[in-house]
Protein backbone atom coordinates (compact mmCIF):
# COMPACT_ATOMS: atom_id res chain seq x y z
CA UNK A 1 0.00 0.00 0.00
CA UNK A 2 1.05 3.55 -0.70
CA UNK A 3 1.84 5.37 2.57
CA UNK A 4 -0.72 8.33 3.29
CA UNK A 5 2.53 10.83 2.73
CA UNK A 6 3.28 9.61 -0.99
CA UNK A 7 -0.30 10.47 -1.49
CA UNK A 8 -0.07 13.54 -0.30
CA UNK A 9 3.31 14.22 -2.26
CA UNK A 10 1.22 13.24 -5.45
CA UNK A 11 -1.59 15.34 -4.49
CA UNK A 12 0.72 18.80 -4.65
CA UNK A 13 2.97 17.48 -7.09
CA UNK A 14 -0.09 16.95 -9.11
CA UNK A 15 -1.78 20.67 -8.21
CA UNK A 16 1.70 22.24 -8.85
CA UNK A 17 1.90 20.57 -12.18
CA UNK A 18 -1.49 21.18 -13.25
CA UNK A 19 -1.43 24.74 -12.19
CA UNK A 20 2.00 26.02 -13.60
CA UNK A 21 1.27 24.39 -17.22
CA UNK A 22 -2.31 25.89 -17.39
CA UNK A 23 -0.64 29.43 -15.76
CA UNK A 24 2.46 29.02 -18.83
CA UNK A 25 0.10 28.45 -21.32
CA UNK A 26 -2.42 31.18 -20.55
CA UNK A 27 -0.22 33.60 -19.71
CA UNK A 28 1.40 32.82 -23.24
CA UNK A 29 -1.73 33.66 -24.86
CA UNK A 30 -2.05 36.45 -22.74
CA UNK A 31 0.62 37.93 -23.23
CA UNK A 32 0.05 38.22 -27.25
CA UNK A 33 -2.96 39.33 -27.12
CA UNK A 34 -2.44 41.19 -24.46
CA UNK A 35 0.66 43.54 -25.77
CA UNK A 36 -1.34 44.11 -29.32
CA UNK A 37 -4.39 45.09 -27.39
CA UNK A 38 -1.57 47.26 -24.90
CA UNK A 39 -0.37 48.76 -27.85
CA UNK A 40 -3.53 49.72 -29.99
CA UNK A 41 -5.57 51.01 -26.67
CA UNK A 42 -2.21 53.28 -26.19
CA UNK A 43 -2.12 54.50 -29.09
CA UNK A 44 -6.56 54.96 -29.36
CA UNK A 45 -5.97 56.48 -26.64
CA UNK A 46 -3.80 59.02 -27.27
CA UNK A 47 -5.65 59.47 -30.44
CA UNK A 48 -8.75 60.29 -28.53
CA UNK A 49 -7.14 62.74 -26.87
CA UNK A 50 -6.04 64.69 -29.79
CA UNK A 51 -9.80 64.63 -31.44
CA UNK A 52 -11.67 66.15 -27.85
CA UNK A 53 -8.44 68.58 -27.37
CA UNK A 54 -9.30 69.91 -31.46
CA UNK A 55 -5.16 68.84 -31.91
CA UNK A 56 -6.67 66.85 -34.58
CA UNK A 57 -8.99 68.07 -36.93
CA UNK A 58 -10.36 67.40 -40.43
CA UNK A 59 -10.48 63.36 -40.14
CA UNK A 60 -13.21 61.67 -41.88
CA UNK A 61 -12.95 57.98 -40.12
CA UNK A 62 -11.56 56.20 -36.72
CA UNK A 63 -8.52 54.93 -37.48
CA UNK A 64 -8.89 51.58 -38.48
CA UNK A 65 -6.30 50.37 -35.57
CA UNK A 66 -9.13 52.17 -33.04
CA UNK A 67 -12.11 50.87 -35.02
CA UNK A 68 -12.61 48.27 -31.45
CA UNK A 69 -11.67 51.02 -29.08
CA UNK A 70 -14.32 53.22 -30.18
CA UNK A 71 -16.54 50.53 -30.08
CA UNK A 72 -15.52 49.84 -26.69
CA UNK A 73 -15.73 53.56 -25.60
CA UNK A 74 -18.96 54.03 -26.97
CA UNK A 75 -20.78 50.79 -25.74
CA UNK A 76 -19.33 50.54 -22.02
CA UNK A 77 -18.91 53.00 -19.36
CA UNK A 78 -16.85 55.37 -20.56
CA UNK A 79 -19.16 57.12 -22.92
CA UNK A 80 -21.77 57.47 -20.35
CA UNK A 81 -19.07 58.44 -17.33
CA UNK A 82 -17.78 61.37 -19.15
CA UNK A 83 -20.57 62.83 -20.66
CA UNK A 84 -21.96 62.50 -16.99
CA UNK A 85 -19.02 64.44 -15.61
CA UNK A 86 -19.38 67.02 -18.37
CA UNK A 87 -22.96 67.73 -17.41
CA UNK A 88 -21.37 67.82 -13.59
CA UNK A 89 -19.72 70.33 -14.52
CA UNK A 90 -22.45 72.40 -16.67
CA UNK A 91 -24.77 72.25 -13.69
CA UNK A 92 -21.98 73.20 -11.13
CA UNK A 93 -21.64 76.17 -13.47
CA UNK A 94 -25.00 77.10 -13.99
CA UNK A 95 -25.84 77.31 -10.50
CA UNK A 96 -23.14 79.98 -9.76
CA UNK A 97 -25.08 82.17 -12.75
CA UNK A 98 -27.41 85.07 -11.44
CA UNK A 99 -30.71 84.68 -13.47
CA UNK A 100 -32.03 88.05 -14.45
CA UNK A 101 -35.65 88.48 -14.51
CA UNK A 102 -35.59 89.55 -18.51
CA UNK A 103 -35.35 86.29 -20.33
CA UNK A 104 -32.45 87.12 -22.08
CA UNK A 105 -30.11 84.19 -20.26
CA UNK A 106 -29.66 81.69 -22.89
CA UNK A 107 -28.05 78.46 -22.81
CA UNK A 108 -27.33 77.21 -26.59
CA UNK A 109 -27.44 73.43 -27.19
CA UNK A 110 -26.04 71.45 -30.37
CA UNK A 111 -28.67 69.01 -31.62
CA UNK A 112 -26.91 65.50 -32.40
CA UNK A 113 -24.58 63.74 -29.88
CA UNK A 114 -25.80 66.38 -27.47
CA UNK A 115 -29.66 66.59 -26.92
CA UNK A 116 -29.90 63.24 -29.26
CA UNK A 117 -27.73 60.34 -29.44
CA UNK A 118 -27.16 58.54 -32.92
CA UNK A 119 -25.29 55.53 -31.13
CA UNK A 120 -27.75 53.51 -32.72
CA UNK A 121 -27.03 54.23 -35.88
CA UNK A 122 -23.72 54.21 -35.94
CA UNK A 123 -23.60 51.08 -33.84
CA UNK A 124 -25.32 49.15 -37.23
CA UNK A 125 -22.49 51.45 -39.00
CA UNK A 126 -19.12 51.19 -37.40
CA UNK A 127 -19.29 53.49 -34.54
CA UNK A 128 -17.49 56.04 -37.45
CA UNK A 129 -14.99 53.96 -39.20
CA UNK A 130 -17.13 54.05 -42.33
CA UNK A 131 -16.86 57.25 -44.41
CA UNK A 132 -20.12 59.32 -43.47
CA UNK A 133 -22.78 58.43 -45.79
CA UNK A 134 -25.75 61.57 -45.83
CA UNK A 135 -28.37 58.89 -47.56
CA UNK A 136 -28.22 56.33 -45.01
CA UNK A 137 -27.94 58.79 -41.69
CA UNK A 138 -31.15 61.37 -43.63
CA UNK A 139 -33.24 58.02 -43.29
CA UNK A 140 -31.91 57.83 -39.40
CA UNK A 141 -33.23 61.08 -38.67
CA UNK A 142 -36.23 60.53 -41.07
CA UNK A 143 -37.20 58.00 -38.36
CA UNK A 144 -37.66 60.38 -35.74
CA UNK A 145 -36.75 57.97 -33.12
CA UNK A 146 -33.17 58.85 -31.85
CA UNK A 147 -32.93 58.55 -27.65
CA UNK A 148 -32.22 61.83 -25.36
CA UNK A 149 -28.29 61.66 -24.66
CA UNK A 150 -29.16 60.93 -20.67
CA UNK A 151 -26.67 63.04 -19.16
CA UNK A 152 -28.29 66.10 -21.63
CA UNK A 153 -31.44 65.57 -20.68
CA UNK A 154 -30.79 65.78 -16.78
CA UNK A 155 -28.92 68.99 -17.29
CA UNK A 156 -31.14 70.45 -19.75
CA UNK A 157 -34.56 69.77 -16.93
CA UNK A 158 -32.58 71.28 -14.25
CA UNK A 159 -31.69 74.48 -16.26
CA UNK A 160 -35.27 74.89 -17.87
CA UNK A 161 -36.30 75.26 -14.02
CA UNK A 162 -33.46 77.66 -13.25
CA UNK A 163 -34.92 80.00 -15.85
CA UNK A 164 -32.31 79.62 -18.34
CA UNK A 165 -33.73 80.20 -22.23
CA UNK A 166 -33.03 77.03 -24.39
CA UNK A 167 -31.56 77.94 -27.32
CA UNK A 168 -31.10 74.96 -29.85
CA UNK A 169 -28.75 75.62 -32.94
CA UNK A 170 -28.20 72.63 -35.15
CA UNK A 171 -26.61 71.75 -38.54
CA UNK A 172 -29.43 69.99 -39.59
CA UNK A 173 -31.20 71.66 -42.41
CA UNK A 174 -34.63 73.44 -42.32
CA UNK A 175 -36.37 70.54 -44.21
CA UNK A 176 -35.88 68.03 -41.24
CA UNK A 177 -37.55 70.80 -38.56
CA UNK A 178 -40.64 68.69 -38.09
CA UNK A 179 -39.27 65.07 -38.03
CA UNK A 180 -36.63 67.06 -35.53
CA UNK A 181 -39.12 68.74 -33.23
CA UNK A 182 -41.12 65.09 -33.00
CA UNK A 183 -37.77 63.86 -32.27
CA UNK A 184 -36.70 65.88 -29.34
CA UNK A 185 -40.52 66.12 -27.69
CA UNK A 186 -40.37 62.10 -28.15
CA UNK A 187 -37.13 62.08 -26.42
CA UNK A 188 -38.18 64.23 -23.17
CA UNK A 189 -37.41 67.71 -24.35
CA UNK A 190 -39.61 70.75 -24.75
CA UNK A 191 -40.18 74.26 -23.63
CA UNK A 192 -37.35 75.47 -25.89
CA UNK A 193 -36.85 79.32 -26.91
CA UNK A 194 -36.18 78.54 -30.10
CA UNK A 195 -34.76 75.71 -32.08
CA UNK A 196 -32.32 76.74 -35.09
CA UNK A 197 -31.78 75.25 -38.87
CA UNK A 198 -29.33 75.61 -41.29
CA UNK A 199 -30.98 77.42 -43.95
CA UNK A 200 -30.30 77.03 -47.85
CA UNK A 201 -28.00 80.63 -47.94
CA UNK A 202 -25.93 78.47 -44.88
CA UNK A 203 -25.24 75.74 -47.08
CA UNK A 204 -21.44 74.89 -47.55
CA UNK A 205 -20.38 77.11 -44.65
CA UNK A 206 -18.28 75.41 -42.42
CA UNK A 207 -20.13 74.83 -38.87
CA UNK A 208 -17.91 77.24 -37.03
CA UNK A 209 -18.97 80.12 -39.56
CA UNK A 210 -22.62 79.40 -39.05
CA UNK A 211 -22.95 79.11 -35.74
CA UNK A 212 -20.97 81.84 -34.81
CA UNK A 213 -23.29 84.15 -37.06
CA UNK A 214 -26.29 82.93 -35.48
CA UNK A 215 -24.61 83.39 -31.35
CA UNK A 216 -24.30 87.23 -33.15
CA UNK A 217 -28.24 87.29 -33.99
CA UNK A 218 -29.00 85.88 -30.77
CA UNK A 219 -26.62 88.92 -29.10
CA UNK A 220 -27.89 91.54 -31.48
CA UNK A 221 -31.84 90.51 -30.08
CA UNK A 222 -30.62 90.77 -26.69
CA UNK A 223 -29.92 87.43 -25.58
CA UNK A 224 -27.38 86.89 -23.08
CA UNK A 225 -25.07 83.68 -24.27
CA UNK A 226 -24.43 82.18 -21.15
CA UNK A 227 -23.05 78.82 -22.37
CA UNK A 228 -22.89 76.56 -25.14
CA UNK A 229 -22.86 72.53 -25.17
CA UNK A 230 -21.63 71.02 -27.88
CA UNK A 231 -19.71 67.82 -29.30
CA UNK A 232 -18.25 69.39 -32.09
CA UNK A 233 -15.80 72.06 -31.01
CA UNK A 234 -17.23 74.21 -34.49
CA UNK A 235 -20.50 74.44 -31.89
CA UNK A 236 -18.09 76.32 -29.47
CA UNK A 237 -15.69 78.58 -31.24
CA UNK A 238 -15.92 81.50 -32.75
CA UNK A 239 -17.60 84.63 -32.37
CA UNK A 240 -18.95 85.90 -30.47
CA UNK A 241 -18.25 83.09 -27.73
CA UNK A 242 -20.67 81.84 -24.99
CA UNK A 243 -19.09 82.72 -21.53
CA UNK A 244 -18.80 79.12 -21.05
CA UNK A 245 -18.19 76.42 -23.55
CA UNK A 246 -19.32 72.71 -22.45
CA UNK A 247 -17.46 70.02 -25.06
CA UNK A 248 -19.42 66.87 -25.24
CA UNK A 249 -17.05 63.90 -25.76
CA UNK A 250 -17.35 62.20 -29.45
CA UNK A 251 -14.84 59.94 -31.29
CA UNK A 252 -17.24 58.77 -33.57
CA UNK A 253 -16.84 61.74 -36.70
CA UNK A 254 -15.59 65.13 -37.29
CA UNK A 255 -17.45 68.27 -37.79
CA UNK A 256 -15.70 71.50 -39.49
CA UNK B 1 -1.78 -1.28 -2.64
CA UNK B 2 -3.34 1.56 -4.44
CA UNK B 3 -4.07 0.95 -8.12
CA UNK B 4 -2.83 3.18 -10.22
CA UNK B 5 -6.03 4.43 -11.37
CA UNK B 6 -6.50 5.86 -7.68
CA UNK B 7 -3.08 7.79 -7.94
CA UNK B 8 -4.84 9.18 -11.07
CA UNK B 9 -7.88 10.21 -9.25
CA UNK B 10 -6.11 11.63 -6.46
CA UNK B 11 -3.54 13.68 -8.98
CA UNK B 12 -6.24 15.06 -10.46
CA UNK B 13 -8.79 15.50 -7.41
CA UNK B 14 -5.90 17.24 -5.89
CA UNK B 15 -5.19 19.37 -8.71
CA UNK B 16 -8.63 20.62 -9.01
CA UNK B 17 -8.86 21.43 -5.23
CA UNK B 18 -5.67 23.33 -5.48
CA UNK B 19 -6.57 25.05 -8.23
CA UNK B 20 -9.95 26.22 -7.75
CA UNK B 21 -9.41 27.00 -4.11
CA UNK B 22 -6.35 29.39 -4.77
CA UNK B 23 -8.86 30.50 -7.45
CA UNK B 24 -11.35 31.36 -5.38
CA UNK B 25 -9.47 33.52 -3.07
CA UNK B 26 -7.23 35.03 -5.32
CA UNK B 27 -10.80 35.93 -7.39
CA UNK B 28 -11.77 37.61 -4.65
CA UNK B 29 -8.78 39.29 -3.17
CA UNK B 30 -8.80 40.74 -7.32
CA UNK B 31 -12.06 41.65 -6.81
CA UNK B 32 -12.20 43.81 -4.46
CA UNK B 33 -9.22 45.67 -5.76
CA UNK B 34 -10.74 45.75 -9.25
CA UNK B 35 -13.77 47.43 -8.32
CA UNK B 36 -12.48 49.94 -6.18
CA UNK B 37 -9.75 50.73 -8.60
CA UNK B 38 -12.13 50.32 -11.66
CA UNK B 39 -14.55 52.81 -10.35
CA UNK B 40 -11.32 55.93 -9.54
CA UNK B 41 -9.94 54.78 -12.67
CA UNK B 42 -13.09 55.16 -14.36
CA UNK B 43 -13.79 58.24 -12.62
CA UNK B 44 -10.61 59.77 -13.10
CA UNK B 45 -10.59 59.18 -16.95
CA UNK B 46 -13.72 61.42 -16.84
CA UNK B 47 -12.32 64.15 -14.47
CA UNK B 48 -9.33 64.15 -17.13
CA UNK B 49 -11.40 64.51 -20.10
CA UNK B 50 -12.78 67.41 -18.37
CA UNK B 51 -10.02 69.46 -17.36
CA UNK B 52 -8.21 68.73 -21.15
CA UNK B 53 -11.34 69.54 -22.80
CA UNK B 54 -11.37 73.19 -20.60
CA UNK B 55 -14.72 72.13 -18.93
CA UNK B 56 -13.36 71.53 -15.31
CA UNK B 57 -12.16 75.46 -14.73
CA UNK B 58 -10.76 77.24 -11.16
CA UNK B 59 -9.33 73.61 -10.12
CA UNK B 60 -6.79 74.11 -7.36
CA UNK B 61 -5.85 70.09 -7.00
CA UNK B 62 -6.17 66.88 -8.07
CA UNK B 63 -9.09 65.27 -6.86
CA UNK B 64 -7.78 62.83 -4.27
CA UNK B 65 -8.98 59.91 -5.43
CA UNK B 66 -7.46 60.77 -8.86
CA UNK B 67 -3.67 60.73 -6.88
CA UNK B 68 -3.15 57.16 -7.85
CA UNK B 69 -4.22 58.03 -11.55
CA UNK B 70 -1.83 61.02 -12.19
CA UNK B 71 0.53 59.83 -10.77
CA UNK B 72 0.06 56.66 -12.86
CA UNK B 73 -0.13 58.59 -15.95
CA UNK B 74 2.61 61.10 -15.66
CA UNK B 75 4.86 58.58 -15.06
CA UNK B 76 3.47 55.69 -17.19
CA UNK B 77 3.09 55.80 -20.85
CA UNK B 78 0.23 57.75 -20.82
CA UNK B 79 1.89 60.90 -21.05
CA UNK B 80 4.41 60.46 -22.94
CA UNK B 81 2.68 58.83 -25.77
CA UNK B 82 -0.28 61.86 -25.83
CA UNK B 83 2.31 64.23 -26.44
CA UNK B 84 3.71 62.57 -28.66
CA UNK B 85 0.80 62.28 -30.47
CA UNK B 86 -0.15 66.07 -30.48
CA UNK B 87 3.29 66.80 -32.02
CA UNK B 88 2.75 64.46 -34.77
CA UNK B 89 -0.54 66.09 -35.65
CA UNK B 90 1.54 69.60 -35.12
CA UNK B 91 4.28 68.55 -37.79
CA UNK B 92 1.51 67.68 -39.80
CA UNK B 93 0.13 70.60 -39.95
CA UNK B 94 3.35 72.48 -39.73
CA UNK B 95 4.38 70.56 -43.10
CA UNK B 96 1.38 71.79 -45.39
CA UNK B 97 2.63 76.08 -44.34
CA UNK B 98 3.75 77.77 -46.86
CA UNK B 99 6.90 79.60 -45.69
CA UNK B 100 7.22 83.36 -46.74
CA UNK B 101 10.29 84.64 -46.74
CA UNK B 102 9.78 87.74 -44.92
CA UNK B 103 10.95 85.94 -41.12
CA UNK B 104 7.12 86.78 -40.20
CA UNK B 105 5.84 83.21 -39.82
CA UNK B 106 5.79 82.61 -35.95
CA UNK B 107 5.15 79.57 -33.72
CA UNK B 108 4.24 80.62 -29.96
CA UNK B 109 5.36 78.05 -27.35
CA UNK B 110 4.56 78.37 -23.77
CA UNK B 111 7.56 77.32 -22.06
CA UNK B 112 6.13 75.07 -18.38
CA UNK B 113 4.89 71.72 -19.39
CA UNK B 114 5.10 72.70 -23.12
CA UNK B 115 9.19 72.91 -23.98
CA UNK B 116 10.36 72.58 -20.12
CA UNK B 117 9.04 69.20 -17.74
CA UNK B 118 8.93 70.14 -14.22
CA UNK B 119 7.87 66.53 -13.57
CA UNK B 120 10.71 66.21 -11.52
CA UNK B 121 9.25 68.84 -9.43
CA UNK B 122 6.03 67.50 -9.44
CA UNK B 123 6.77 64.22 -8.45
CA UNK B 124 8.29 64.96 -5.24
CA UNK B 125 5.36 66.89 -4.36
CA UNK B 126 2.36 64.57 -5.19
CA UNK B 127 1.73 65.22 -8.95
CA UNK B 128 -0.85 68.06 -8.29
CA UNK B 129 -2.54 66.78 -5.33
CA UNK B 130 -0.86 69.43 -3.38
CA UNK B 131 -2.00 73.01 -3.20
CA UNK B 132 0.51 74.81 -5.50
CA UNK B 133 3.68 76.30 -3.41
CA UNK B 134 5.31 79.07 -5.33
CA UNK B 135 8.44 79.65 -3.27
CA UNK B 136 9.36 75.94 -3.44
CA UNK B 137 8.15 75.96 -7.38
CA UNK B 138 10.66 78.94 -7.97
CA UNK B 139 13.16 77.46 -6.26
CA UNK B 140 12.91 74.44 -8.31
CA UNK B 141 12.85 77.20 -11.09
CA UNK B 142 15.98 78.78 -10.13
CA UNK B 143 18.15 74.95 -10.50
CA UNK B 144 17.48 75.18 -14.16
CA UNK B 145 17.54 71.86 -14.94
CA UNK B 146 14.35 71.16 -15.93
CA UNK B 147 14.48 68.90 -19.01
CA UNK B 148 12.77 69.03 -22.65
CA UNK B 149 9.64 67.79 -22.82
CA UNK B 150 11.13 65.46 -25.04
CA UNK B 151 8.35 65.59 -27.99
CA UNK B 152 8.46 69.30 -28.15
CA UNK B 153 12.00 69.44 -28.57
CA UNK B 154 11.52 67.00 -31.83
CA UNK B 155 9.28 69.29 -33.02
CA UNK B 156 10.72 72.90 -31.95
CA UNK B 157 13.80 70.98 -34.14
CA UNK B 158 11.86 70.63 -37.07
CA UNK B 159 9.85 73.62 -36.98
CA UNK B 160 12.96 75.94 -36.68
CA UNK B 161 14.91 74.24 -39.58
CA UNK B 162 11.51 74.84 -41.62
CA UNK B 163 11.80 78.30 -41.30
CA UNK B 164 9.26 79.10 -38.45
CA UNK B 165 10.23 82.14 -35.95
CA UNK B 166 10.18 80.39 -32.47
CA UNK B 167 7.91 83.08 -30.04
CA UNK B 168 8.41 81.42 -26.43
CA UNK B 169 5.60 83.93 -24.10
CA UNK B 170 5.72 82.53 -20.59
CA UNK B 171 3.94 82.97 -18.12
CA UNK B 172 6.95 83.40 -15.87
CA UNK B 173 8.39 86.50 -14.35
CA UNK B 174 10.92 89.04 -16.36
CA UNK B 175 13.40 88.39 -12.99
CA UNK B 176 13.29 85.05 -14.05
CA UNK B 177 14.83 85.64 -17.82
CA UNK B 178 18.45 84.39 -16.74
CA UNK B 179 18.15 81.01 -15.29
CA UNK B 180 15.29 80.55 -18.01
CA UNK B 181 17.38 80.92 -20.91
CA UNK B 182 20.06 78.98 -19.24
CA UNK B 183 17.94 76.12 -18.54
CA UNK B 184 16.15 76.19 -22.26
CA UNK B 185 19.72 76.16 -23.78
CA UNK B 186 20.81 73.48 -21.15
CA UNK B 187 17.76 71.40 -22.69
CA UNK B 188 18.89 71.69 -26.43
CA UNK B 189 16.38 74.83 -27.26
CA UNK B 190 18.15 77.98 -28.63
CA UNK B 191 17.76 80.19 -31.64
CA UNK B 192 14.09 81.63 -30.65
CA UNK B 193 13.36 84.86 -32.00
CA UNK B 194 11.82 86.19 -28.43
CA UNK B 195 11.29 84.63 -25.57
CA UNK B 196 8.84 86.47 -23.22
CA UNK B 197 7.74 87.44 -19.69
CA UNK B 198 5.04 88.60 -17.42
CA UNK B 199 6.36 92.01 -16.60
CA UNK B 200 5.70 94.57 -13.23
CA UNK B 201 2.48 95.76 -15.04
CA UNK B 202 1.20 92.33 -16.49
CA UNK B 203 0.64 91.26 -12.66
CA UNK B 204 -2.66 89.80 -11.69
CA UNK B 205 -3.48 89.49 -14.87
CA UNK B 206 -5.11 86.18 -16.00
CA UNK B 207 -2.68 84.25 -18.07
CA UNK B 208 -5.23 84.11 -21.19
CA UNK B 209 -5.83 88.32 -21.19
CA UNK B 210 -1.62 88.38 -20.93
CA UNK B 211 -1.24 86.09 -23.71
CA UNK B 212 -3.70 87.40 -25.72
CA UNK B 213 -2.23 91.21 -25.40
CA UNK B 214 1.29 90.02 -26.52
CA UNK B 215 0.21 88.43 -29.47
CA UNK B 216 -2.03 91.53 -30.28
CA UNK B 217 1.06 93.00 -30.11
CA UNK B 218 3.47 90.50 -32.34
CA UNK B 219 0.68 90.78 -34.94
CA UNK B 220 1.22 94.42 -34.69
CA UNK B 221 4.85 94.09 -34.84
CA UNK B 222 4.15 92.20 -38.39
CA UNK B 223 4.17 88.17 -37.31
CA UNK B 224 1.79 86.23 -38.53
CA UNK B 225 0.72 83.38 -35.75
CA UNK B 226 1.09 80.42 -37.49
CA UNK B 227 0.37 78.31 -34.52
CA UNK B 228 0.03 78.09 -30.75
CA UNK B 229 1.56 75.05 -28.66
CA UNK B 230 0.80 74.87 -24.96
CA UNK B 231 -0.53 73.10 -22.11
CA UNK B 232 -3.05 75.31 -20.78
CA UNK B 233 -5.92 76.44 -22.93
CA UNK B 234 -5.02 80.14 -21.63
CA UNK B 235 -2.05 79.61 -23.42
CA UNK B 236 -4.57 78.72 -26.70
CA UNK B 237 -7.42 80.78 -26.41
CA UNK B 238 -8.45 85.01 -26.41
CA UNK B 239 -7.96 87.46 -29.46
CA UNK B 240 -5.99 86.75 -31.40
CA UNK B 241 -5.83 83.52 -31.55
CA UNK B 242 -3.10 81.46 -33.64
CA UNK B 243 -4.69 79.51 -37.09
CA UNK B 244 -3.98 76.68 -35.09
CA UNK B 245 -3.93 75.64 -31.21
CA UNK B 246 -2.22 72.24 -30.09
CA UNK B 247 -3.18 71.51 -26.45
CA UNK B 248 -0.73 69.45 -24.39
CA UNK B 249 -1.97 67.61 -22.25
CA UNK B 250 -1.22 68.76 -18.41
CA UNK B 251 -3.55 66.94 -15.59
CA UNK B 252 -1.33 68.17 -12.75
CA UNK B 253 -2.43 71.80 -12.88
CA UNK B 254 -4.76 74.36 -14.09
CA UNK B 255 -3.90 78.11 -14.54
CA UNK B 256 -6.37 80.86 -15.90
Amino acid sequence: MVPFRFLLLFFFLGAAVAESSQTFLQTMTQNVAASAFASDHLYCDSWRFSVETNNARFWRTVPFRCREFVHEYMSGARYASDTDIVVDESLAFARSVQIADDGNDAWIFDVDETLLSNVPYYAINGFGTKVFNETSFNEWVDVGRAPALAASLRLYQELLVSGFQMILLTGRNEAQRKVTEENLLHAGYHSWRSLIFREDSDMGKPGVVFKSERRAELEAQGFRIVASSGDQWSDLLGFPMARRSFKLPNPMYYID
